[in-house]
């Protein structure tokens, strides 16, 4: 049979981890940390119909809808990214400079279409985000990561590596992190963008989580701090929207913006019209506001209860975050419990049945790290199932230490 | 400044072809012959009203419209695929071999991503769609073409060709060409299945007007002839459906779609969930035959009228194609007259501003090759105005031969 292209190999482990995320999160009798998909809750579906009902047959926007569209994408939605998204966070930018993309992966996928031929670097973080790992992986980029703490990527270390390598690209979640929940602290955004400047590498900066903060203080994103072009922002109006709709954006600078117009138009020509028209409707009829209130209250209950419910049912030594938005915590398990391991035995036991996702596939440096970590996500399940999920994992999670160890719970 | 990746040196070229597409054709004062969209009254939008209206809140398709969707597509639209546009054309299929994808074209590219290193060998139609050949070469591959008569691609040079470049894959638009309208005939579809297995090659089968047929007598996809997996069928709903949705399908071998999902993973995720549902309620509830025939009736006046007028307004000595389907024609002038610099008169000249593309734009073979040609599309322009814009192009080409070759009109 005729063969496959070299990227399909290239691909394969991050593939291979991707297929089995698909696999058991959709068994109703499981309860799931394991995606992460906005809750069910923060779906706008009525918000949707009515503004179909309303705008498909007048203004024009039936034809704006269903016929072929801007390459670039809707001109109002992108104007409402630059009023609405990016001035209010201190980001100056203009709609000639935005692309409207098939989701926030899209717009990754077209920055490494722009820079990555075979064998280019990436840095990316320790841990990342292993979608995006695939992606760069099917760009045969060689990635290479950075040390991370609690405030983010490290930056004497991305500098260091960014010194050895001469990557094309730095890969950079920088709020809310995917998989720690990690908040990259404001010195370190200024930082980071003057490394890019300095050494001509693109900082791609990926922040889908950046608006649903519950707690603690707003930051500015990496690209306000930009002078020379060489951050470029992907977003993404899945955690804010609907993730169904596959909208998001990229912020760039003219030169490479022109770039994009290329790479999307080979992609696919243009993003769909009719969630896009919603969308920019959905903003520009006021819905917004009191929407984001509802899911930011909504998460941080969530939040508070998944945190409580470590606190209380997880073992002495357990570490985790406490993240002050997004989706997500990340805990490291005391006593060498291999998170894959004891995530089979959790999705079979019958009085146990939870799922996260297991550390290790964060981590591309393979070697056996973060095979303690897990990945658990809160945002999607409700607060009296994340008590007992929690419960039941803790329980499962106690019963494979010794004595030593024991639990409290 | 970072320097781009190779790809986007390689794909300059026709890059700035498209990009020239999208100039003129949106100016209200011009009768545009330029574009390839459907037509406006073509555009089923008070179905897609009345549709989101009444499911959108019911049966939990609200929530899978808006939450993650499957890679693979909304399970019934791949069921619909299956029943409803494959099996009556003859092509025995199962919705575990389709993937929906971002409109048709991203199905060419997701098959490059699959297919294609640096320096492969793509056969293509003389001429074929620019806007594939952008996508081939975004992917590094080496274009050939492969002669054409009024029957479609020629088999024996394409064997001659496949026996020469061992081409990794054979790109042919089997049905209403783009852009010369013409169509693959019985025979040589059976042929060119039969040459992708004989040399282990794929036969990328590009089929997005074959369900506007209005005249003559429908045929099987090439995909129906193939016994060993070597052709793969993209299809597009933008022409039955609507364009702005961006909905495509590729039917695949079981190998070949395993390797999709995760090229689409790696893309953008899925298919934007809401336009899968509509489109998927828009078959289930009745509404495609009806749509369909109005449709064709639609495209057939403007054909006839086209041609017509072609045949009235333009010199002796014009050949043009006549189509049993699709949105345009393709003519070629006598006297030597060169198609772009006419359309940089025509569009200035105010008494005619008529566009058209320019056929040099679809030879890759870049020596003059189709410099007297034009695609001529009729599918979005109303009866009057193609009347009016085909007399006036035809003046205009008409002031351009010396008396010896004069005209009628």
């Amino acid at each position: 049979m005729t063969v496959f292209a070299q990227r399909m190999k290239t691909m394969e482990k991050s593939a291979s981890i991707i297929r089995g995320l698909f696999g058991a999160m959709n068994d109703p009798g499981i309860i799931s940390f394991g995606g992460g998909a906005p809750a069910r809750e923060a779906l706008p579906i009525d918000i949707v119909r009515e503004i179909t009902n309303e705008v498909i047959t007048r203004d024009g926007r039936g034809v704006e809808a269903l016929q072929y569209g801007n390459v670039m994408g809707l001109p109002d939605l992108r104007e409402i990214v630059v009023s609405e998204l990016l001035a209010p966070k201190g980001v100056e930018a203009d709609a000639g400079r935005i692309i409207i993309t098939s989701g926030g992966l899209e717009g990754i996928n077209l920055l490494c279409q722009l820079f990555i031929d075979p064998g280019d670097v990436i840095l990316v973080e320790s841990p990342t985000f292993v979608h995006c790992v695939e992606i760069f992986e099917m760009f045969q980029a060689r990635c290479v990561s950075v040390a991370m703490d609690e405030n983010g990527m490290v930056p004497e270390d991305l500098e260091a590596k960014i010194r050895e390598y001469r990557p094309k690209m730095v890969y950079v979640i920088p709020t809310f992190q995917n998989p720690t929940g990690r908040t990259l602290s404001l010195e370190r955004r200024k930082k980071v963008a003057e490394l890019g400047s300095l050494y001509d590498t693109i900082i791609l900066e990926d922040d889908p989580y950046r608006d649903i903060r519950y707690s603690g203080t707003d930051l500015p994103p990496i690209k306000a701090f930009d002078t020379t072009g060489h951050t470029v922002l992907a977003n993404s109006f899945s955690k804010i929207f609907s993730p169904g709709s596959r909208l998001g954006y990229v912020l760039a600078s003219e030169e490479i913006t022109a770039k994009l117009f290329d790479a999307k138009t080979a992609t696919n020509s243009h993003t769909s019209m009719l969630p896009q028209v919603i969308c920019a409707e959905f903003f520009k009829r006021g819905y917004y506001p009191a929407h984001h209130r509802m899911i930011c209250d909504l998460y941080r209950e969530r939040r508070d209860v998944m945190i409580e419910s470590i606190d209380k049912f997880f073992p002495k030594g357990t570490v985790r975050t406490f993240p002050d938005g997004g989706l997500f915590t990340w805990a490291r398990l005391p006593g060498g419990i291999n998170t894959t391991d004891l995530l089979a035995e959790s999705l079979a036991a019958p009085d146990v049945r939870v799922a996260y996702v297991a550390g290790e596939g964060f981590f591309i440096e393979g070697n056996g790290m973060g095979n303690d970590c897990m990945r658990i996500s809160f945002g999607g399940v409700p607060p009296e199932k994340i008590r007992i999920g929690a419960e039941r994992l803790g329980g499962l999670i106690c019963s494979k230490l010794d004595q030593g160890l024991s639990c409290e719970a």
